[in-house]
């Protein structure tokens, strides 16, 4: 993973940088460097000037006060499955990866909580603590490979969010790298209501435009004592989607509702871990409800007769924990199962009001059919976060522009319904213009000074998450070249 | 309410804020604004230069442009309520009422939620929806009079904020008027990680200092099927401190899960709603559950059998929704009722890990000894949340200061531990001081930094929530010299 060609350069920067955390944890070569163009936002890349290696907080602060006080563009990464491209070093900037900032620090299960390191792998916490009865929640699909520290910057969602929330609901502390290379602690752990101005809040989800997360403590819950899954097949989508309206005015709360349409299944099923769902369904719901065992069954049985009153096909209720997990496989290989329908796809990310579903999911069909492109419907219906999946193939020209604007077409259409134009995916490089469908220049003027207050110098991830008028038109134009060159 | 002698001054500034709501909304003779010298932080008063009653967003931009424009410093009221002081006008502000802006004005029931303005009263939020089902969770113990902008200001908390959350958990968009009278929207009704940095989340709580909230939307919830409230017993308060951490080691997550030692209980039962709690014992538990009513009964009774392993002395369930209510109508007059028992008392909010109770209450019982002022405790044990409340007598010299000192050391032995100095009663005048305790200047810096980004001119309630080199020490002086001359 490291250069192998030991520290030969006259660049003064690359040198110094080295010196910080040792010869052996920088890359700057240019083919070391190929694999950190892009993130999980493969239509755009850049050349960084240098990756580094921080191996704790004290290095990361110094490398952080380097670039700062010599003008040098910077960037955090964690493991790179961002999917809005708040990652791609825009302007070549020297990347500081966190990935070797990954130990878990400490347990501590009478006050649910735990401290990790940025580079900690998701499923990893919930993996070393499942033996004592304890989960770590969110759980974004990228959950194997993502870490923590990502999972802050974008504030990562996950299946099961509608009951349990976004990351940010599960942030109690954090410990930062200022942009100017301070060291900082943020918030108070598990505090209901801290002192002070929710910065706790303000830097989750930041997108790594305001500081570098080194340390981050999370809550851990207690394990459900029972869970319930559940499939139902549905003949039209309609039904499905009034169906989750339903199962959610009813009063409960699922742990997870999750709604695939035809074309999502097709691709499911085509894919590593197929379970065997009818391929000529409209749309599935798949349901899954925790919590104490006296009230499972009874929440289970009054989903099953919300599902029956909106005409479902079938409906059928997981046997045991392996069938369970299979359906999840089959579901967290979502995205990536369209690369077996498809050449290419976009997947997007709006947020609507849970009563919008039907609406908008026919305006995203006519948007389907007047780009002339399949998109698939993969999504957290329960949250009402849209994940259209815009099916195309980079190599017909003209197709990655098309595939774009449709894409920017559904998130204006979630915008138009009150929704909005990410769930849990972030803005990073790739919904910056898509800004204005939500909101007024004044009301991205606050956020942007917001920034200037953390970052004035603006050498940290600059370029991402807001439109800047004149920059980003030019931006915009080049990301779309690029795109079309591919 | 509004001056009764009509327009009759020379002020300039009276006159023309006077000819924005109309000469019957604003009152500036001495006599009409004592009431508004101070609110629920009694210990500290000053004198407003007049008080206006906007009736909407247009008029109260309009007030808050002419005061910023005029150099005039104001704040934002609502019932006057707050128990830190975040509504005094320590500047001799104008103070803007919101208290005429009171409209219900929209329900949406399909997607739980409701859009209210600042004055709109907590409690009749849950009345005018809960013949059809719904409610609104956040219950500070005022909500009958407490107003829901106020609640924004300070993230209020309640007694059902252990599984329910805090104010900020439910506040899904704000209107707000900027400190230069810009009218903004703050938030995306709902959205699990809106997009762009979490303003939502620093507007709320930040205690009337970046802005006036001019309309919420406010996330509704449907009423649990069932509820099941409990009563325990304990002859020793480290007994039901312990059942407390083992409730929620089981895994169990009550609705509320209060606490009160000896001293309040002997409070409560002198106070209007005596429900026939034991007066000997050392300390109770009152516990709520809710849910769908299959898992209820087993829930209570393994909370029940928590408590018999933790040596209680009697355990009762209420019979009915009356003797429910009676119970909560005995716990919400906890604070007032100490005045049945002292001429005064000051209650703090301090915020521990749950695993620190019985550590940090025996803390607080040696400042009592050591003050030889009374000390009872009254609070949200579920959520570690503290509420000493420090029992003396105004007229006895010295001993406002001394309650002053005790209310202090509790906050600072919360912090020893971990813990904070607030848990939903802000810090406002009160605690400015003791921002110090969990906050290092850099760290209180960056969010002074913040708000110099919304309220450069420092108009807006200049001198609550940080302390101020300099001028701080003067304001704690002159605040004890003021209580000690009460």
């Amino acid at each position: 993973m490291l250069g192998k060609k030991g520290l030969k350069t006259k660049d003064e920067d690359i040198k110094n940088l080295a010196a910080i955390v040792g010869p052996k944890e920088i890359l700057y070569h240019k083919e070391d460097l190929i694999s950190y163009e892009s993130d999980g936002f493969t239509i755009h890349s850049h050349m960084p000037k240098a990756v580094v290696f921080p191996k704790d907080t004290e290095e990361t602060a110094k490398l952080v006060k380097y670039c700062s006080d010599h003008n040098l563009p910077f960037l955090a990464r964690g493991a790179g499955t961002g999917l809005s491209g708040g990652a791609i070093p825009l302007n070549g900037e020297v990347i500081i990866s966190l990935v070797k900032m990954k130990r878990l620090l400490h347990v501590d299960l009478e006050n649910r909580r735990a401290v990790v390191e940025p580079g900690y792998v998701n499923l990893k916490l919930t993996n070393s603590i499942s033996d004592k009865g304890y989960y770590y929640a969110p759980d974004p699909s990228s959950q194997s490979c993502c870490t923590i520290g990502g999972n802050v910057a974008e504030n990562a969602g996950g299946a099961h969010c509608l009951k349990y929330g976004v990351t940010t609901n599960h942030i109690l502390g954090l410990e930062i790298v200022s942009p100017s290379g301070d060291i900082m602690e943020i918030g108070h752990d598990g505090i209901p209501d801290a002192p002070g101005y929710d910065l706790l809040g303000i830097l989750t989800g930041s997108e790594g435009t305001l500081g570098i997360v080194t340390k981050i403590t999370v809550r851990i819950l207690k394990n459900p004592e029972e869970k319930q899954t559940a499939l139902a097949y549905f003949d039209d989508i309609a039904d499905g989607s009034q169906a989750v309206s339903d199962i959610v005015s009813a009063g409960i709360v699922p742990a997870a509702l999750e709604m695939m349409d035809k074309t999502a299944i097709e691709a499911v099923e085509s894919a590593a871990f197929p379970v065997g769902h009818p391929k000529d369904v409209d749309a599935l719901l798949l349901i899954e409800v925790d919590g104490i065992s006296a009230g499972i069954e009874e929440q289970i049985d009054q989903i099953l007769d919300v599902c029956e009153k909106r005409n479902v096909r079938s409906v059928k209720v997981a046997q045991d924990a392996e069938e369970r997990a299979k359906w999840w496989a089959n579901r967290k290989t979502g995205f990536g199962a369209m690369g077996t329908i498809s050449p290419d796809y976009l997947v997007q990310d709006g947020v609507i009001p849970r009563s919008k579903l039907p609406e908008v999911l026919h305006e995203i069909h006519e948007i389907s059919k007047e780009s002339g492109l399949r998109i698939a419907n993969i999504f957290h219906a329960g949250d009402g976060n849209l994940h259209p999946l815009i099916l195309f193939d980079s190599k017909i020209p003209g197709e990655t522009d098309k595939a774009l604007e449709a894409g920017s077409a559904c998130l204006e259409a979630c915008a138009n319904v009150g929704g909005s134009i990410t769930g849990e995916h972030g803005v990073g490089i790739e919904k910056r213009e898509e800004m204005h469908f939500v909101f007024s220049e004044k009301e991205i003027e606050a956020q942007t000074n917001i920034r200037e207050v953390f970052n004035p110098h603006y050498l940290l991830n600059a370029g991402k998450l807001f439109p800047s008028p004149g920059r980003c038109g030019e931006v915009k134009k080049e990301l779309k070249t690029a795109a079309a060159a591919e």
